[in-house]
């Protein structure tokens, strides 16, 4: 008896019958990849698309019975190789639990299995006047689940938090079957360790997320008012930001596009559309920030002076068209690379006052490497995506040379190589020197305790 | 050689004769106990006045050789035995490293050493429009590193958070001397697990915090608008305070007084204090909201609007003066109760919907016990502080008692036995009933990740 048959047992018939288990190639073949682009090598044993706990539980067992791999896995929209079934392992999908199990307007809380996509979630709170605030890029296709296990980010970051403030409780299956609950369904609460934290951001290393309740927000009342503005070049727009910082407003969105980024934007849209909003062709980056609130107009009109002061080109909207028309600028910086060429998205955060000398580095190692970096940064927080756009199925190994300079920058000015995507495959190669060896060696036997056979998603995260 | 003879080797004599290394009497004395009113059995071998991160190293490192156990402390402020130095310990007080290291307004954070006091770092932030939201009620005399050692909440976590959303980084000296550093100095971060979120409410049990990187946030502008509302009993005051919850208004403050603790303000304050704000003498219970922001006028008025309805006789407060009278209703709470005796102090949280059936258990425990249990609630995230007067030095065995039920009911209902004071010993021997068996054993195996010997903190929180 193998693996597959000791798991098809536990399944069930019914479950089996039904496609749980799949062992199907073209199914094998998607599994080994995400939307980082990269590819595993060799190839999953199966995919089970787990409708249930016990479902999850069975895969688990099973693969402790036999030392086989599991790669927990939702929409498979990730962009670090976290969630890539690879040789000989299980994939363990959870897109098939997405029931939205409860509302409680009263308790401002969700309770949700971890295959809610987000923007469902979002669907079903509007009603109730409340949202949930985790706003990765993804959000229309990635999962709840997914949004806790790399700690999502976003736009929205600055003013709304994390995913990890947003998650109060979690219920997890050990890698060897047992179910457990962490946290709480109260604001507050410290009964020991934060074990919830600790799954947030931990990438499917530890546990299998099954169920999370998560804290929502009430819809900020009033409408959102949008501020476009255009700058010669990045340094400027990244002061520009600064000021709007230390004018201790809080704005709910703050964007930079630095100038290649503008660039191929422009070339996507067409020169008028940058034209028709500020009455000049193109600038050399561009600022976006938005005010949401009822003091949304107020605190905008007092950040467009700062910004205008700051030598930007100002637009405020005057109505959500408006808004519209400048937010549809930073809405193609993905689509116009994509445009041009396979992408691999970057990720790295510095603390906000450090932006503008890594704004500055990147378009040195852009220089340096003869690569064009084009870069977006949530200028709120920090958090900033320099892209590579390269050909081929497979990332060029000078576009890491330049990335692996780029992540030493990050790490040298006080920040990170990974704001809100994740370690996963793609940059467990730098993990320990952000980490140094004691933390490095803490974390991996932390990990040991939750998995002490090492089944669950090896070679993610610490390689 | 024994301990302290290695122990001042290790420090060097010049630390040593700056007093940082005490046997005496009286300190050996006070490091027994803390504001709980619980003494430790025996009494501690010394304690070190830490100074610098090589005093925590030198301690921790003596500690580890002869396998005798450390206690962590700070103020002494904590309310569940988490710092009282136990027998044949060294107390490790670290309220001596009380520099703020840095205060960065662009980044909106600040650099302490865990000894500072959270009141003092509100008073060096202001100057920058800045504030540090963690807000426990003994912001004045508490520290930093204590309230992140306890997760401390405070009045106004609803609306800004728990300790938890305010620590971004931590330096850390584990049990064998190591320092280490966990976290970012950015907003977001994902590298590995979050072992900056596992120390936040650890109670010194994995290791000494001897840093702490912190968020801080725009003091918001405008000035804040207040409103008290008496009502006939906490079951309608909870229910008005439901209805400001699901109005989505978001107050600061949301603090209910219950009739027991009504009667014992009046006594104290004398009822014409009442009476003056609202041509009555008093209540059987009392709703204090206050909103802050430049909305909080337009805020408190929709607010009393709801209040009004649910019942409430209602004051807004038309200036700062007028405020206070309304607050000091509520800041009388502690004084009030401690005029009549020694108070036990208890801390539940159940979620919001449930806090008017948490006030009726209070009223059965309360009759059924025959022992009167004023209670105070943040009622904007259902924390709970059913509080026990009694005479002499030690909590009667029937107050336990009457707080058994009180805490197995929190649970019950979804909540917690502790919201934000932590397990400390006082409330270790409901932690495994709280999570459950699997969930207590996992805690036990991550603590010895850290530490290894056992050394840190023992008998606090596992028991």
């Amino acid at each position: 008896m193998d693996v597959l048959d000791w798991l098809r047992a536990a399944l069930g018939d019914e479950a089996v019958a039904s496609g749980v288990l799949s062992t199907d190639d073209a199914e094998l073949e998607a599994a080994r990849t995400d939307r980082s682009g990269w590819i595993a090598d060799g190839r999953p044993l199966a995919v089970v698309h787990a409708t249930t706990v016990e479902h999850v539980q069975a895969t688990l067992r099973a693969a402790s019975e036999f030392r086989v791999p599991v790669v927990p896995r939702g929409a498979g929209t990730g962009l670090a190789g976290g969630a890539n079934g690879t040789d000989g392992s299980i994939v363990l999908s959870v897109t098939g639990m997405n029931r939205i199990v409860e509302i409680s307007a009263d308790d401002e809380l969700a309770v949700v299995e971890p295959g809610v996509i987000n923007a469902d979630l979002n669907a079903a709170l509007e009603p109730f006047g409340l949202w949930f605030a985790p706003d990765p890029a993804s959000k229309a296709i990635s999962t709840v689940g997914g949004n806790i296990a790399t700690n999502a980010g976003g736009l929205l970051c600055a003013k709304y938090g994390v995913t990890r403030e947003a998650v109060l409780a979690l219920d997890i299956v050990l890698p060897d079957g047992r179910l457990i609950s962490t946290g709480h369904r109260t604001v507050k609460g410290v009964t020991g360790f934060d074990i919830t934290a600790l799954f947030v951001g931990s990438e499917g290393t530890l546990g299998v997320i099954v169920g999370a309740t998560v804290r929502v927000l009430p819809i900020p009342p009033g409408v959102p008012t949008t501020i476009g503005a255009l700058f010669p070049d990045v340094r400027t727009a990244a002061g520009a930001a600064a000021r709007v910082t230390a004018s201790r407003l809080r704005p709910a969105v703050m964007e930079i596009l630095d100038g290649p980024s503008l660039e191929r934007i422009s070339a996507y849209l067409g020169e008028q559309v940058i034209a028709e909003a500020f009455g000049v062709t193109h600038g050399g980056s561009y600022l976006l920030t938005q005010f949401d609130g009822l003091s949304a107009a107020d605190d905008a009109e007092a950040a467009a002076q700062v910004i205008r002061e700051a030598g930007g080109t100002v637009e405020v909207s005057v109505d959500a068209e408006a808004g519209e028309r400048l937010l549809a600028i930073r809405r193609a910086f993905h689509p116009a690379l994509a445009a041009t060429g396979e992408v691999l998205i970057e990720d790295v955060s510095v603390p906000r006052s450090r932006m503008a000398e890594m704004f500055a580095a990147i378009e040195s190692i852009s220089a340096r490497h003869g690569i064009a970096i084009p870069t977006v940064a949530h200028a709120g927080d920090g958090n900033l995506h320099p892209n590579f756009v390269y050909s081929g199925d497979v990332v060029p190994e000078a576009v890491w040379d330049a990335a692996n300079d780029l992540f030493r920058t990050a790490i040298e000015l006080g920040g990170t190589l990974t704001g809100e995507h994740g370690v996963g495959v793609l940059k467990r190669r730098w993990l320990a020197d952000e980490l140094g060896p004691d933390s490095y060696d803490l974390q991996v036997k932390l990990k040991s305790v939750f998995d002490p056979l090492g089944i669950l998603n090896p070679g993610k995260v610490f390689g």
